[in-house]
């Protein structure tokens, strides 16, 4: 089983975090690809990824599997225990709505604000600074809602570790790229970030 | 147990599709908020959904659940059966890696064109009427995606009908706000939109 990653992009370390907490890791090839040189956008890559993003987790038989949560909803099905996406029904619910919101609300302006605003990818997509300007905004107040969210709470959602967790942290650490840090204030956001920031698959 | 939603708008579709599919319509009380009128921007709603959106399920004990596939995942796990979003892991894994290609790809491509090409929420968000206009066509193109996909498939993933044919029926019918329709020559795409919209869920 091969897993198409770039080892400094938020979404491959996602993945790779939840492997090591699962203890998958070495179940996996790692097959590196370099995005700014464009080596997702060859008719090869878009066949195993029509959307031409990584990571991509490719199957023994080929078949491929794009997006983050998808690959990690595949191992989390074949390998329940310890589980990172809930046990009871609500707890299912109450991650996948954080997971949502994460990438809807944090991952995405953070991701908009770095490509509007830095150009990276600019040979393929049209920049729009000004909005890449408001979405680096709206990844700086979602610091705020994290570090209210996180008072008095170990972890983001109940009281054990989970997907939601990843998540936050990877973007929370990929939000240097828009010069974002937690700021000074955000105590329960700072101390999350000590406890999470400590475990092995922080640097998977 | 009680939905608060807006009936016309397209996450809402969603989960009462989804319900009606599993025959669980009538378990749910639905309560109807006017969004442009701001209801949905009260502290009682914020306090069920901080990020101010609908659909949110609210069990009986009060416990809220917000985002559409968070809500539908909930009745999942307690109805499985006829599953909606899939048997095997694989399979699971696919229909989730579409979901999200709908989602990020299509779903919020239409939503941006219509909120910043049209003003709808201008009380309450900075629009970028260029960057509505490039959402636009991004939704535009998901249309031949679309089309390209289901050349010679009944449904969306795999051979059966899931959660994937709900989102993509609903996103396809919200960008009538957008002006945007299925083109004479999106044969694959207009016969499966017909299948599906034969469906009595589609009416929910």
């Amino acid at each position: 089983m091969k897993i198409y990653e770039m080892r400094q992009a938020p979404n491959p370390r996602r993945v790779r975090m939840y492997l090591a907490e699962k203890g998958l890791s070495s179940e996996v090839e790692f097959v590196q690809l370099d995005l700014q040189k464009g080596e997702n956008l060859t008719p090869e890559f878009k066949a195993r990824n029509p959307m031409k993003k990584v990571p991509v987790l490719e199957l023994d038989d080929g078949t491929c599997i794009a997006e983050t949560q998808a690959i990690c909803r595949y191992f989390e099905e074949l390998h329940p225990e310890q589980p990172l996406m809930g046990r009871t029904p609500q707890e299912k619910a109450l991650i996948e709505q954080w997971v949502r919101w994460l990438d809807f609300y944090f991952f995405i302006p953070t991701g908009m604000a770095f490509q509007h605003g830095s150009g990276y990818f600019k040979d393929r997509m049209k920049c729009f600074p000004e909005w890449g300007a408001e979405c680096r905004t709206q990844a700086e107040k979602f610091f705020g809602f994290l570090n209210s969210q996180l008072e008095g709470k170990e972890y983001l959602v109940g009281d054990s570790f989970s997907i939601a967790d990843i998540n936050a942290l990877c973007t929370v650490d990929f939000n240097k790229v828009n010069a974002l840090a937690i700021a000074g204030d955000q105590v329960h956001l700072k101390a999350w970030h000590e406890r999470i920031s400590a475990r092995p698959s922080a640097r998977a």
